[in-house]
């Protein structure tokens, strides 16, 4: 029975016995059990065997956030369906301020799905928890017949631990507030796109997928508490802007100069017609800090991350609109994606 | 604009809008928030809006699981993809003798999915939620093209509260512990069966689905610590029995005379060729108790359901082997289905 080499680690299923997921996996017999044991659990280490985690919390606060990710294709340059699966959940606690500590998974494979597949997904999981200081908990396999599924859909479901008293909402957000950028924007989705459309960019755009409670402790340490903080993912910093103004009941005001945007993203953007603004991104947030406070929040954000910037500030206004300052000078309503842009990013 | 009546309540999205799922419900964007706001957080109105849910748990220990529901068909008699996807992962909390508490839900769309259909469903998860008690708190939705699903999949993930400093695990099964099943078995399994393969049966077998947290709960208020829990789902009893023997190191021993199936599942099986023991049940479980408790425990549990039965014994014997005796007086080995036997019952 050979085995086949992949990455770091064996496959410990031999390929020749099943190379291919089959329906069989999914049915909670010996198939499955042997898939679970030697497949997940050897690299899944902290699973515990039964069908529930018994974990520790501290008295007081938990978040939970759930996500499934769907992304098509499963590999793309800077990332892949498994460290987005991880990365995604991660920092949806932490932008509450939670410290990311347990996550479930749960896989939805297709009949037909190639193990070897299976198993650099798996990998990269481990891997991005272990960079995320997350344990992976639990988890759950179901198997759908070809045709009914895309490879494999991942959810990953996620605790933390609330360890300071603050309520970082965008109901926190005020008039005067600064709203600073963690990094450059677009990224994700034209990597998603590029690699889906077979699009050959001599550019090379990689995905931002990172996680991002560290930058956020980092702030929490320094004794500044932001109103509300928000990573720029599906839909965009336009749809985070728009979705903060409208439960803030105030106005935000961008300038379109000080958000960075790598020459290649823009060259995509300028050529389909995109907004990179609408454009989905997996490692970077916008955070709301009061304005004394900006300073010492930016200095913070960008030893994490160089392009970190101050983008625009909050005001009484309207409530719910959002402008931007274009870099020709003109101010125009900066909207949400009305519909469909580029599906399946995440 | 009509509205179409749906179950008891209205479905808000109006449905002469939007009649089907489309791609852009799940990009982020205005459809996006529309869907959420007017469907999801109308009937799941404990649904904190931002991504992560924040909760109140006492200090000490939380049980944590996960189970993603991939039901074909959606519908069923005694049940749907919503109050399994609720049920299910309720029952895995119950199991470790957690309070079931908190539920997050994540679906997956396939593009073109009814709005109708996917209103029942949500109204059916919040009337599963309500009757085990439990709050679901947080969501998140994506949609995939048409032909990459098969209508929606569901990912329930559950927190529960350990009450009690109790370790209810395989590991402490003991020889000389008594063996009890809660309820007949194969109704769930056969009846997705039969609503698929559009067998007719005069005998309109029902799922069993139903929240199994009452009877574990009214076990430890009387003072009963069972050693094991365990609801027979997927790969049935067979399965249980096996996966425990083996966790125990210990050898069970049970008797098929005791253990309860309807006349149709029964009559179903023989037709088919299936056994009753490997067939999926959504709302019985087997209970492994101090040979000195099983008096009291049994009547607790036929308290909960009348068909709850004495099944068999634990014995130092083999480690991992499990023995039925058949009723008409031998004794074979009770094996978990090798393969394939009925995909996608959950």
């Amino acid at each position: 029975m050979s085995k086949v080499k992949i990455s770091n680690m064996e496959c410990p299923i031999p390929l020749d016995d099943y190379k291919y997921v089959m329906m069989a996996h999914g049915s909670g017999g010996r198939m499955m059990g042997r898939l679970i044991d030697e497949m997940f659990l050897a690299v899944f280490t902290d699973v515990q065997p039964q069908d529930s985690a018994i974990l520790n919390v501290p008295q007081g606060k938990i978040a939970m956030t759930t996500d499934s990710f769907v992304v098509r294709p499963l590999f793309f340059p800077g990332g892949d369906i498994g460290s987005l699966a991880v990365n995604g959940t991660v920092n949806d606690l932490a932008m509450c301020g939670a410290r990311p500590q347990y996550l479930s998974v749960s896989f939805i494979l297709e009949e037909g799905l190639a193990m070897e597949t299976l198993w650099r997904v798996i990998q990269s999981m481990h891997k991005a928890a272990d960079v995320a200081n997350v344990t992976i908990v639990t988890g759950d396999t179901k198997v759908v017949e070809r045709g009914h599924g895309d490879g494999l859909y991942i959810n990953t479901t996620g605790i933390g631990v609330l360890e300071h008293g603050h309520n970082i909402t965008p109901e926190q957000v005020k008039a005067g507030d600064m709203v600073i950028l963690s990094g450059d924007i677009g990224r994700h989705g034209i990597a998603v796109m590029a690699e889906r459309e077979g699009l050959s960019l001599r550019c090379n755009i990689e995905s931002d997928c990172a996680p991002l409670f560290a930058p956020v402790q980092a702030l929490l340490d320094a004794g500044l508490v932001p109103h509300a903080l928000r990573d720029a993912t599906r839909g965009g910093v336009a749809t985070v802007l728009n979705e903060i103004a409208t439960a803030a009941g105030l106005q935000i005001n961008v300038s379109e100069s000080t958000i960075h945007v790598e020459e290649g993203v823009r060259g995509v953007c300028e050529i389909l017609g995109f907004d990179p603004l609408h454009i989905a991104n997996e490692g970077c947030f916008i955070a709301f800090v009061a304005a004394e406070d900006h300073v010492l929040a930016l200095d913070i954000l960008r030893k994490h991350n160089k392009k970190a910037s101050l983008i625009g500030t909050v005001s009484e206004g309207k409530p719910g609109r959002v402008t931007i300052e274009t870099s020709i000078g003109g101010v125009r309503i900066l909207d949400m994606p009305a519909g469909e842009l580029l599906p399946r990013i995440c």
